[in-house]
């Protein structure tokens, strides 16, 4: 999506491969909101470690960071021996795929590579098909994205009030994003609508990423505090809700997304306030039964006891210059814990529908329409 | 109720008097949860400034202030005029009436000052009424409290796991408080319970004021993301929730509190949680006919766009001695803006009981129990 850096705007990429330089180009997503940079990586083991260090984040974003680390490791091989090159890739891989040991978008992205390689019948070859391979993946991202938009765009109407929740933008996948591919393929349309960013406390990503993201596009939007989002649709102030997933079953519509979900989800269901959640093939997860064996990761409790940010002037809301520095507040009592669980799980009955690349389904239809949605009868969706 | 500072443990009230000082001693509320301070205002003007200020918050706090600080400025008088006196006492007045414009609680309070002193028929007289009928207020605040807790406690069994919201707590009051009431007298009938308290994003009261009033009380507790409510709800960890109000409608039950409460109601109407308000009776309006027609103040934007606190590492949750100091952090992307309502208003069909010094009433047993409560015929109580 397009970014203002001064007065210059340009289109980026979260994710872009610079062949010249054997070298992966990644938005410093560390730094946002307060700062915009690219950040590239020499070689495979410091993309692992961007990985790790959450340079990047998010489903399509990494995974197809994971696929040009690949692509990056195999062509600084030198030499023409299959045998030892294979024992490179070996290693190239391993190092990767344990950058974050629990998501399963760069082994998925990976293997996608690994088996576009398999055709090559010299070093050279294998070389180049990892890149394009790699590339091939970067742009499925973004055409799933895409068609999501398509679909999800004919959901808003001029004067719409619209409420997003976290971050499942741009900045978590390649490019356009799954919760707000629907916002940008409308503005393209020439619609007119204003959305609300839930701050989405304890990480703050709605107020940070979302918020930032909205400002880049010039799409109108207000921040609020999570608690505030009841209060408006009470007064008749939001029309329809949009978030992404992390996890949905497959088998019973269950969405898994950022605490709060489903919260917003009960008030839209006593509001009549239509609940949409926009995902990538990529998430459904077709073998699990029961949205409650689904693990809730229990994060640190400092994320809910304080709150990161720029040291500012509360008045003006604006940094102070001169002391310009990125802190941790301890906003707590300093005696007391917290409780701080990551996601929740939101049930079918409280969803409207769920916007894929392939079209809107009816949670309760994921299953029936199994084929057409990737499902190859195992977990783990390779092709995307 | 019981602060400990260093090794010593002593019983505060947020507000008291010292005759022989003439002074207003008051918790410097602002420095709160990070530190504990008393400060005595030495005239009526320093009184009424610690209220403009936010030192002193809440309805039976900031009523028991100017009622003192109406005291305070009549026991200051020197000389035996009568007349002098009325007009200097109506300055006093005024200075404490405009020192925060919208409160009615020190109106109200002043007004019951003012009609016991009517009875002196000396300034010595009515001096010595002014300072004994602030004392009536500040105790009677005290029981209403108490008898809050004695009517909510029953409400409380072992091993609970409770929910509050924002601050209503003994910080508002003299002592005691009327959302916490119910838990510091359960505790004192040897219960075990665990309360979660929702930090109350934009300002924090939950995360700051309530859980360093329970952590002072030794009331186990943690704090949680307003977000979290629901999803410990759904998995069955949160068996009560109990939230004070600002102003309660006598008419239709319906209540204003902070912001969030009404997605708290929602929540625990959807999972058939008991949803409690605790309320003194001048909180009660009598006059307003819909909860449409409450103002609902909008608030300034940068509370929800950033975080007050103390600079801490967040790894230990410390902080850093050497740097200690509170700053305010820019949270939220630069380039956006907020919308910060104050408080959302409850519909009576959401409320299992309204607990007050009277007893637990249904909110539509308000109107029918209004005698009972309180009621006068018009919409200030001046009898507390």
């Amino acid at each position: 999506m397009k970014v203002t850096v001064g007065n210059r705007t340009r289109h980026f990429r979260t994710v872009t491969f610079d062949t010249a330089k054997n070298s992966v180009q990644l938005i410093e997503q560390r730094l946002l909101p307060h700062e915009f940079k690219i950040v590239a990586t020499r070689d495979y083991r410091e993309t692992a470690r961007a990985i790790t260090d959450m340079i990047v984040r998010g489903a399509g974003a990494t995974g197809a960071t994971a696929a040009y680390g690949l692509a990056q490791g195999a062509r600084a091989f030198r030499g023409r021996d299959l045998a030892r090159f294979g024992k490179h890739l070996t290693l190239v891989y391993q190092t990767l795929k344990t950058a974050r040991p629990t998501a399963v978008d760069p082994v998925n992205a990976m293997d996608q590579v690994r088996a576009a390689m398999s055709a090559g019948k010299s070093v050279d070859d294998q070389q180049s098909l990892a890149l394009a391979a790699a590339e091939d993946f970067a742009n499925e991202d973004v055409r799933h994205c895409e068609a999501i938009g398509r679909h999800g765009a004919d959901l808003i109407h001029n004067g719409m009030r619209v409420l997003t929740h976290c971050n499942a933008g741009w900045l978590a996948f390649v490019d356009v994003g799954s919760a707000t591919a629907p916002l940008y393929a409308a503005q393209a349309q020439g619609k007119k609508f204003h959305v609300f960013c839930d701050e989405t406390r304890p990480r703050s990503q709605g107020a940070t990423l979302t918020a930032w993201e909205l400002a880049q596009q010039g799409v109108s939007h207000q921040i609020i505090a999570d608690n505030a989002a009841g209060h408006l649709m009470q007064r008749g102030e939001i029309d329809l809700v949009i978030v992404g997933s992390d996890r949905t079953l497959g088998r019973t519509g269950e969405v898994t997304n950022k605490i709060g979900t489903y919260t917003k989800a009960v008030l839209a269901k006593r509001h009549g306030i239509p609940f949409y959640v926009a995902i990538p093939l990529s998430t459904i997860d077709w073998k699990l039964k029961s949205g409650f064996d689904i693990p809730i990761e229990e994060r640190h409790e400092h994320e809910v006891l304080g709150a990161w940010g720029m040291i500012s002037n509360p008045q003006s809301g604006v940094q102070d210059l001169k002391s310009a520095q990125r802190a941790y507040v301890r906003v707590a009592n300093p005696g007391s814990g917290a409780r701080n669980p990551g996601f929740d799980v939101t049930p079918p009955e409280l969803i409207t529908g769920i916007i894929t690349p392939e079209g809107v389904f009816k949670p309760n239809q994921l299953w029936p329409s199994r084929m057409k949605l990737g499902f190859a009868g195992r977990n783990r969706i390779v092709s995307r």
